[in-house]
């Protein structure tokens, strides 16, 4: 068993309305020192795959149909053996 | 200036319906051996700071007053001197 992590972030190109509205409420508190928030997500999963080469393989099949829109988006995948 | 990441994951012991739903979805592309699909917040923000342990501080303050929420969230942050 295979525990994988996925970080979807948006292109630098791309603009982030979400992330300029937390900046906003950040500002809001008083915290003018913060810049430049962007959000993207984090998923995590279970793979059960014979070995880390299938298991990794996999993440990034899930990935690049599923969880990231690949005009917008990046992402980079990390797999842990799980104990 | 500093660099933080932040992620925002659901306590184990909450329901995430929007995991179970990207589950279906991977499930639905063929993909039966991925399990137990969590989804969470990733944030990235700059902040301009003296030094690391201010930076550190000041992230860990706004993401325990506007990012997460403390009731159903954990968070972690890594924070990196940025050139």
């Amino acid at each position: 068993m295979y525990h994988s992590k996925i970080l979807v972030t948006l292109r630098q190109s791309i603009l982030d309305p979400q992330g300029k509205a937390v900046e906003h409420g950040v500002h809001s508190l008083g915290y003018d020192s913060v810049r430049n928030v962007r959000i993207g997500k984090f998923v995590e999963l279970n793979v059960d795959a014979a070995s880390r080469e299938e298991a990794e393989k996999i993440t990034r099949e899930v990935s690049e149909k599923l969880l990231a829109n690949p005009v917008m988006e990046d992402f980079s995948i990390t797999v842990e053996e799980k104990k």
